[in-house]
């Protein structure tokens, strides 16, 4: 049966790498029966200056009806000064909650051909494999209530809620569990026990649940620590798992670990593994439209959707091989560019991809 | 007239530590007429352990009389499963709070003596020196309502308020302005705007301030690409300016960078310019007991107390250059251990400080 796949380029250099990754997914439609229908939407300021929202509610629909959806990134400097209720961000945000893919499933790896791109010393970051579980339709981002108000005295006071409910933190401790005993067995909580009640619910939480996985070794850090210990040690993580606010900041903290942003995708799954699939990095305005943006993220992306929501593991290691192929052929897009490597443009790099399938 | 120092040594290493910054200061008050009477007193779970909280109200007053406070470490093991309301690490929050200690200036810079230390690449942090500057009373750590609580349907939920006012927010913008004007007259104020209300207040405050300090160049940036740059490209900040909880996440990353947290003091101050000064590392109950913990951030603390509260430059300075000194002499505590180095302990580390003067 034919999966629908709903395509949403946004923001910057968002239609550039989804192009890319299209390309991709359409040469395995033609050569490996790959059985799916494309279709393009708009979502972010794209969206914005169409339909003065972020996202229109045919789009919402549309993405509700699909089976998967590619997207590429949303926000940039143009829309910075409009009101945050419109702002490109909250297309995103909207398509999380409202198909409640609570469960975002970031990589941090290095890549073998690209250990020298970090900014870390070689041997604190050779071999670094961490999966970050961050929960993605609760916590402070979508907590109630919050805006700005006037006080009595006149002045303005700006408040947000961060709150979490015990089915929340269960559902994605749970996945965080399973994607530990997958891998290293080795779990990570992080939270602000010491100071934030919300985070000391959610300690707890963490501790009943883990006599079900006696295999998973269990830890607990707080923020500023696993901040610190990124830096100082990130080896010694395997699976971490923490709440959207600390998750979207320490999950772009190992990424850069890794000196690979261009090259790490994120999944954003439901609990029947219905999904959102998007690359770690944002918009870059700074270089939108130029041909220079590594599409390789967004590549992977459509990887890890073949794998996690469309059941074709075997299509997924297939674009991940030719990934590998290609990076050692030393094609690199400027981000990756090292000395005695052949810099190549967006649209060449996907080209590469498609040509290595 | 004598000035009258609190000395709060905490837990953990609390007490090696301070004991070597009093050391310190004892040898200045008898060879260059430093005029400060010292007391100690109980922080953190020291103080539980005999109070049953974590700040006596007979300290909180002497804090209040004194005219600076010098604090080791709060917090550990041993207490993590009290009640979040008498945790060690509320001691440290009251006494912030009360003594309205809303600007805290943590400084993040490399040694040169200490250049391979980092886990970063040297020519990626050579010459790093950053001050973040971090509203230290206000924002989610202590704003309310907070708590946990049951549902209507049995389940708990947990929640805490991020809350800024905007007189809160112009305080520490001008502490941050006036900072970058006397360093490199550039200023990154850090919010997640996108996303967050009560920091898109924050932003257009920042912003409304602006003008008043024409030289110095601002920038916005969110949080997550915060985290990002500080490993990608630390030395394009100078002074960074956020609220307390993201200021608690990216000093502690910032500090890590330079592999120096050892070495890293920071400075609480109320509008006066009375301050509590405190290393920027943690506890470490691990090595707690042990002699074998750095104390030479506490002695730069306590070089910063002198500097900020005390009016004696001349020998912040001194304490500095002896401090330097010790480094060229090759003397290193485990933490900063290097080949060819020579290893000490905490008390030695003291001593030597002492003998450097
Ligand atoms: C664009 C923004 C709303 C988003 C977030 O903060 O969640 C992004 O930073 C991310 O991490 O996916
Ligand atoms: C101990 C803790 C309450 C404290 C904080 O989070 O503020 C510490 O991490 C710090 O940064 O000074």
């Amino acid at each position: 049966m034919t999966k629908n796949v709903l395509i949403l380029p946004g923001d910057g250099i968002g239609p550039e790498i989804t192009a890319e990754a299209v390309k991709v997914l359409n040469k395995l439609v033609e050569t490996d029966g790959l059985d799916i229908a494309m279709e393009e939407d708009l979502v972010g300021g794209a969206a914005y200056d169409v339909h003065g929202v972020p996202l229109a509610d045919e789009t919402m629909q549309k993405a509700h009806d699909a089976d998967a959806v590619l997207l590429g990134a949303v926000g940039g400097y143009k829309w910075e000064s409009l009101d945050i209720s419109v702002r490109p961000e909250k297309g995103l945000l909207r398509l999380r909650k409202e198909m409640e893919l609570f469960a975002n499933l970031r990589p941090a790896m290095l890549f073998p051909q690209l250990a020298s791109a970090s900014t870390l010393k070689p041997e604190i970051v050779a071999g670094l494999d961490i999966l970050i579980v961050r929960e993605l339709t609760g916590g402070i981002y979508f907590g109630q209530p919050r805006g700005i108000r006037t006080l009595e005295n006149g002045e303005r006071q700006g408040y947000n809620t961060y709150v979490y409910s015990e089915s929340e933190v269960k559902r994605i401790a749970h996945v965080a569990f399973q994607a530990a005993m997958k891998r290293g067995k080795k779990l990570t909580s992080v939270d602000k026990a010491n100071v934030l009640e919300v985070t000391e619910m959610w300690r707890e939480i963490i501790d009943e649940i883990a006599p079900e996985y006696p295999e998973v070794e269990v830890n607990h850090m707080y923020v500023d620590n696993a901040a610190m210990q990124l830096v100082l040690n990130p080896k010694q993580f395997d699976v971490m798992v923490t709440g959207n606010m600390f998750g979207d900041i320490l999950s772009d903290e190992a990424s850069m670990l890794t000196g690979s942003i261009g090259m790490l995708a994120s999944a954003s799954l439901d609990k029947n593994n219905k999904g959102m699939y998007e690359p770690s990095h944002g918009s870059a305005p700074d270089i939108a439209g130029q041909n220079k943006a590594n599409p390789l993220a967004t590549i992977m992306s459509a990887a890890m959707m073949l794998r996690y929501t469309l059941g074709r593991e075997d299509l997924a290691v297939k674009i991940e091989d030719a990934i590998s192929k290609v990076l050692d052929q030393g094609l690199r897009t400027g981000d990756i560019m090292e000395d005695g490597m052949t810099q190549v443009t967006c649209s060449e790099m996907g080209d590469a991809v498609v040509a290595a399938l």
